[in-house]
């Protein structure tokens, strides 16, 4: 696919960020809406956090826009200027993705079903299994949500701030009773290790979990896209386990965003009520 | 050239108009700053007129948005959205163009340059020359004001408004006393013959002046872009006139905006004190 040239009649979709120059939906993004043959672009807006309310406001008075993706630090922040949500982002109180309506913008957070549709795609549901996540911030919360809805016979999750932990173990615990608990760094007797920390990231931080105790039945999954293959994934892999990197996260749910912004498939049921 | 792929770090610049859809500067300008090697890429934005304050406001929160293009109806009220303009924008009360500043929006209007710079395209200099205007409202304006600053020896303004007419003419004459006086249909005796209206665009519109009197030593040029060879044009080619038609004012002007856009040259001294 060489490109695209705009024209007059070409619908946009925006990413907003700060810092912006990292983001690579504008290229990943808009080449799949090229592949469906949508005229449409993906274009990047650099935008600083007081000025948010402002550029949502007006971006809604843009006709042509059609859905705005919303990265660090802007996630919360964007949560509140929509107008409904998926019962999904309101659980993490976050969005990642927003999208027009008659009403405003409805948000959703898909950074959970990135992760399992990527891990599914690795040839790993995790239905039935028992699964550690390791962090539970803003991602790491949206992931142990969907590590639930998609059948997880039990979750543990570590975090080294122990009440973030405690509060998201209580919430779930009121949807999926007795199946969700704490752990800690030791990764044995679990099928799959989900790192959602950003340990990793800068070389000299220390490993999410006790990498010593892996083994090679294990499935090591982590949401780190730069470097590709942090040392949580090298040693899993050294070991002999099945991986997932940020970067299979990252393509897997790029396909779940454009779904959304072209409301295709239409919004699937999301009900928090049932267990 | 094949199309571009946006990244995070592509550089925006914006086409409101309402409609927008017919719009050709996302095709004609991106590719243009494309070929001066900028990643950069300019979209359209479908504006309503109530919402233009909200979107240029918002827009300068937009750090890696370098300016907007304006287009119907926008272009006065945009020209009252500037911190700064040129004396050309001025003069029109209009904009057709905005940069960013450090102060906010710099405001160009650029209608006069593309014409005149497509009539020296086509090897017709105005210096010395008699010059017959038909119409004087936003592009008129800007046109008549640039044929006396690359000085024309008289410039007659004919418009059926005879109140707008004869202000562009007190106006005019005080930069160029006893230079610029009203005409009418009758183009006998000009070496150019200029229409500005927007008559010739629906099939059954008159002529905006008696091409039964053109000569073949004249020339003849027209804003209109849509049909590009309007009758006007017809009818002088018919008789042997050279012609420029809207199409080449705006390939001439659409260099002048990517200068604009990009900075380059520096802004040039326009004023308006000096006859």
């Amino acid at each position: 696919m060489a490109g695209i040239i705009p024209s007059g009649n070409t619908r946009l979709f925006i990413v907003v960020g700060d810092p912006i120059a990292q983001v690579r939906s504008p290229d990943v993004i808009t080449r799949l809406l090229t592949d469906r043959k949508e005229d449409a672009v993906v274009v990047p807006m650099h935008v600083a956090s007081a000025d948010l309310p402002t550029v949502f406001d007006a971006l809604r008075a843009v006709s042509n826009i059609g859905g705005i993706l919303v990265t660090v630090p802007h996630k919360q922040a964007a949560f509140g200027l929509c107008a409904t949500t998926s019962d999904r982002a309101s659980f993490v109180q976050a969005v990642n993705v927003v999208r027009r309506t008659r009403d405003g913008w409805h948000g959703d957070n898909t950074d959970g079903l990135g992760y399992l549709d990527g891990l599914e795609k690795e040839g790993f549901p995790v239905a039935g299994r028992r699964c550690l996540l390791v962090g539970c911030g803003g991602a790491g919360s949206a992931i142990a949500l969907e590590i639930m809805r998609r059948g997880a016979g039990m979750l543990a999750i570590h975090d080294i701030d122990t009440e973030r932990r405690d509060a998201i173990i209580e919430k779930l615990d009121r949807l999926y009773p007795r199946r969700v608990v704490s752990g800690d760094a030791n990764p044995a007797g679990y099928d799959l290790v989900a790192n959602a920390t950003p340990l990793g990231m800068r070389p000299d931080d220390p490993l999410p979990i006790d990498a010593s105790k892996l083994e090679a039945r294990q499935f090591v999954a982590c949401v780190i896209t730069k470097p590709e293959v942090p040392p949580l994934i090298q040693e899993a892999r050294r070991r002999g386990c099945r991986t997932m990197t940020g970067v299979g996260m990252f393509d897997a749910q790029a396909l779940v965003l454009v779904d959304f912004l072209l409301m295709r498939p239409p919004e699937p049921e999301v009900c928090l009520k049932s267990g």
